[in-house]
């Protein structure tokens, strides 16, 4: 008899549990660990009023039970409604599936489209658990990257060059953007979104479109949706209450897909199926997510009060990381995240883990590696916390690094 | 380039989507559908107050944010505490997991464990998702059966005669069964889970115990937990929130894996790491539940009103059901299913799935066909309703199997 596990559990492995048991047995010690690791902005922001009150009338009012495995009518009427009204889509209830965050969703659409062999395109830096759960399907990941020279954007040179060298015996099964980006906090613009279209549509494939950030937005960003210009090509879009809605632990994510093509529709008609397998989302927090959702003037002021609470806390940590000279660091437009290059030559460290780990151990900051992003020697940091809080933690990072510059 | 989807996903379409049309294209042309369908108890009693009012208190309190991904402290310590307190089982925190329900437990288990060509034992009649979700995994199950001619128990004999004949190269990795039963509404005694460990120690294997209706039982039945007759053997115990605590909608579930040994500790470690990629559940619905397991009084209270309202109507739909001479039906000691046997020689219909969709239409009763659970020529009756609507319903099943009978 072999292993008990199978082979594909492997890729489940994150490499954050072991950092969080470093934490944790610092913080037991009795050291104050600063984390920068953990994009939950509901840590830092009170959810708001409109959504929790919605929450507590239906859970008065026993909205207890399962709803139906692809969510509430009225929550899929809400995110319908919600695509109409901001990015002018076409889309009814039916183009809507409620799920367990974004992450039951993007394991739900690898499990529904990849067999062993199959191929599909991320970008580096990538958000981890896009190739943990392509690569636990057996799908092989065919890596573009965003250009950090380049604002972030996406190198779609590069991209058309792997595609033409790639083994075509595999098919592709689709295209992974993430816009807004975790972990670079930068956005595509319509004609990078336009290029990637042209490419999904040469190579015949879907376009997964992660933009549960879409409306962090600093001052002067624009963001195009990619249900804007996809028109014609088959896509995924991926949101959710999280971000948004200052709601990470209620778990609501929304699938939008819109197309009327025959791939769409199989793609839709698989994932009602796998939701109806596992029954229901949480119930009471689809009531509260849709009441929130159709309270537009409400939502309009408590996020703009939260965007600009973020965009001044990541810009402190920008100016602050940007004074540091064993690093550099490219201005995020939107989301809470900055995601510097650390210059390692110049640096007592082989790698972005054990500067992470030192940094930790050390200084008590705890940022993630980059190299859980598919973007060696960077580092993820999270800029949601107080102002008092990151300029205490960056000046921390900023010593350590000026600590253990090596002489040159 | 082959199909856009999966070979796996055909796993995951379910009957019951189709039926779900059907009864809604009824219903909309105003046909009164009474469902015998659903086993959703909170559709039918109010989730007692304690949880709720805990779920407000956590709501109120800003606990909106991702807890860790096994699940909060709170929960995890309450759950312990329970399977000390029920069945003197030793388990601590870190033997316990917090799913979204039994199945993404299930879904995790399948996919951690199952290789392609690894098989499984599963019992007919089995819960449709246990087949789903292994097949979904590349498993091939070995069906053992409950003995519907000796109260539904476990057929060892059967099962001993299937494993001694199946092809050896396949890994066995695991046994599930289901006590209390769904679909079939029995108990498993003490010796059977006993003859079921020998046999699991016999080949080596892990046992997976399905116990999400232990505390609903009906009066002079008892229960006995895997845990208290495992020991040695290793052995996953799944549970939650949804039945004995009618919270359907919630979605909490838990896993416990008591044992010490090394397969357990790797399962362990691997769900683990399964659960941090999806990050949380949700969070309030989690000290909901934790305060509601440590409200032992209230619950026992709540729990024996909702039970005893239970059995009552689970008894009513017996002797109904039971004065049906084209149907034969074994009494349930345990949750709220009925899974009657069709004499489908002396009915007009070829089997279970006409007989399903053709009440359905006739008579506006809605059951579900014996088939999905790998029992032709059963339905499964769902006894949670009101004895008012029961009466109605079992006397049009009555008259629809009288109205249908063949002629001698």
């Amino acid at each position: 008899m072999g292993s008990v596990l199978s082979d594909r559990s492997r890729f489940a492995s994150n490499i954050i549990a072991e950092e969080s048991k470093l934490a944790e047995r610092l913080s037991m010690k009795g050291k104050r660990i600063i984390s920068l690791n953990t994009g939950d902005p509901a840590k830092y922001f009170k959810t708001p009023k409109d959504m929790i009150d919605a929450y507590v009338k239906a859970l008065r009012e026993n909205k207890t039970g399962y709803s139906k495995g692809e969510g509430t009518a009225e929550l899929e009427e809400a995110v319908a409604k919600r695509y109409k009204r901001r990015y002018g889509i076409e889309v009814d209830r039916s183009s809507v599936i409620i799920t367990n965050g974004v992450s039951e969703a993007l394991f739900y659409i690898n499990s529904a489209m990849i067999d062993k062999g199959d191929s599909a395109v991320l970008f580096k830096p990538y958000y981890p658990q896009y190739s943990a759960y392509l690569n636990m399907h057996g799908g092989i990941p065919v890596f573009g990257s965003y250009n950090e020279s380049n604002d972030w954007s996406v190198d779609i040179d590069g991209l058309k060059k792997k595609l033409h060298t790639r083994h075509r015996r595999s098919a592709l099964k689709y295209m992974l953007i993430t816009t807004p980006n975790n972990p670079t906090g930068t956005v595509l613009g319509r004609s990078a979104l336009e290029e990637i279209v042209d490419v999904a549509n040469e190579y015949d494939t879907v376009i997964i479109s992660d933009e549960i950030y879409d409306e962090i937005l600093f001052k002067g960003t624009k963001f195009t949706s990619i249900g804007e210009v996809a028109k014609g090509v088959p896509h995924i879009i991926l949101n959710g209450a999280s971000k948004n809605f200052d709601a990470t632990g209620f778990r609501v994510g929304f699938v939008v897909i819109p197309g009327t093509d025959k791939k769409s529709g199989k793609i839709k008609s698989a994932l009602y199926d796998y939701v109806l397998t596992r029954l229901s989302v949480n119930t009471p927090a689809q009531y509260a997510v849709a009441e929130a959702l159709n309270n537009v003037a409400t939502h309009k002021k408590e996020l703009s009060k939260m965007v600009k609470s973020i965009e001044s806390r990541v810009g402190l940590s920008y100016k602050l990381l940007s004074e540091n000279k064993y690093i550099d660091v490219v201005k995020p437009h939107a989301a809470f995240y900055l995601f510097p290059k650390l210059h390692i030559n110049d640096l007592k460290f082989k790698n972005d883990t054990e500067f992470m780990r030192k940094l930790l151990y050390k200084e008590g900051v705890w940022v993630r590696e980059g190299c859980g992003f598919g973007s060696k020697n960077h580092v993820r940091v999270v800029s949601l916390a107080t102002e008092n809080i990151l300029e205490d933690a960056i000046s921390r990072i900023n010593r350590f690094c000026k600590s253990n510059a090596r002489k040159r």
